[in-house]
């Protein structure tokens, strides 16, 4: 995964300055450049939150150039692209292929952002080794921008991180869940014809429900203690077991 | 796919709730109730744009049950997920997988979003159907609310619209392509031993960059018009063909 600096060019509002810094923090970015910004003030540390740290260390220069110094890809992004390939320089990558795309290199990989108004400036767009736009409605496709980045930010930061998953129950656990309710059906004298129809249903329940190793024991504590209620403890443990 | 219904419990500052409305608008979402919020004011204006109708069209109401008629399936959203499946009402999805279980089914599912500062309620959390987060840092994992709502906007409205992607060039016309790079070569007078790992070179080039066949037929008219310029036209034209 390569690193990522965020690079915002003539940003007008420092609102939008502090909601992308505290977008940064929560998606583990911190490299944060400003191109001749707006001033910013108090409205962009409110809005920073614990992204204040990246606010502070933010790099303010005059010229994209200064800001794109030691940076290996440019990727611009704009609400706006287009269905016709002709106009090759605003064929854009969503979000996602970008990511796809850019994960596997090394190296420094610079985010740019344009005005709030008009976006990057087109001769800036035409150098940039991509361009990235959020798929959106075409009704209204232009999104805030630090509701642009924030997207970016968490497809990259996605991408990157292992989903984490709560441990689900296996197959041996599920087939022992499915004898114990089998076994309560018997325990409550449920209707012999209607029992194969239950069984199948209760699978697919279980099945659409993925539980984890947790839910599965907890269910099995509660059909255990069913079976023992309904037959007055007759049943031997060892056919539960 | 369902119909969705983005309800906001409490919110405590217009503006957010004006970013998100612009955010409903930007996904193609249109259902605003707001539960006991603060007073809508000019900066839920401002930062709404386009996504006004939506804002003006909101529904206010003080109850969460009246917000709720209606809804087949609710789901809350949290900043604050666990590892310990133990603490089973706190296991959340992510905002992909949500999207993945909720997009075969039809009816209308609430998205509740809590306070900027307690989030949802714990009781409401225990009566929703699903828990839904937002993977972020674990060094600060808590989004600003429109970011979180934009993005499980943005996951819910990619997941329903087939991608666009522009033609991309084909397998013979890409071996066109080689066909006049190596003519190419020929007609520069290219170093013999060199030639084979040039052409690799581009193929594998050519390759990773997934022309469209707009980019392809540039490509050729380029290498075409090399080859003829480098030939003084002495190629014939049909072993170019």
């Amino acid at each position: 995964m390569p690193q990522f600096r965020v690079v915002l060019v003539e940003p007008l509002n420092d609102g939008n300055v502090g909601a992308i810094a505290r977008s940064m923090k929560n998606f583990g970015l911190s490299d944060l450049y400003l191109v001749r910004p707006c001033g910013i003030g108090e409205e962009a540390t409110k809005r920073a939150m614990h992204g204040i740290d990246i606010l502070k260390k933010a790099q303010t220069v005059f010229d994209e150039k200064e800001a794109l110094k030691g940076v290996d890809f440019v990727a611009a992004t704009s609400g706006v692209s287009t269905t016709n390939d002709k106009h090759f320089a605003r064929i854009a990558l969503t979000a996602k292929d970008f990511t796809e795309k850019i994960k596997g290199t090394d190296g420094t990989v610079a985010l740019l952002f344009g005005r709030e108004d008009f976006g990057l400036d087109k001769e800036i767009i035409k150098k940039c080794d991509f361009l990235v736009t959020i798929p959106a409605s075409p009704a209204y496709s232009i999104l805030n921008i630090s509701h642009a980045a924030a997207i970016l930010f968490y497809e990259l930061y996605s991408s990157g991180v292992d989903k984490w998953e709560p441990r689900q129950a296996g197959e041996l656990e599920k087939e022992k869940l499915y004898e114990y309710f089998s076994m309560l059906l018997d325990a409550i004298d449920y209707p012999k014809h209607k029992k194969e129809k239950t069984k199948v249903m209760f699978r697919r329940l279980v099945g659409r429900s993925v539980p984890t190793t947790w839910e599965f024991h907890t269910l099995m504590g509660v059909i255990d203690g069913a079976v023992n209620k309904s037959t007055g403890g007759r049943l031997p443990k060892k056919k539960r077991g």
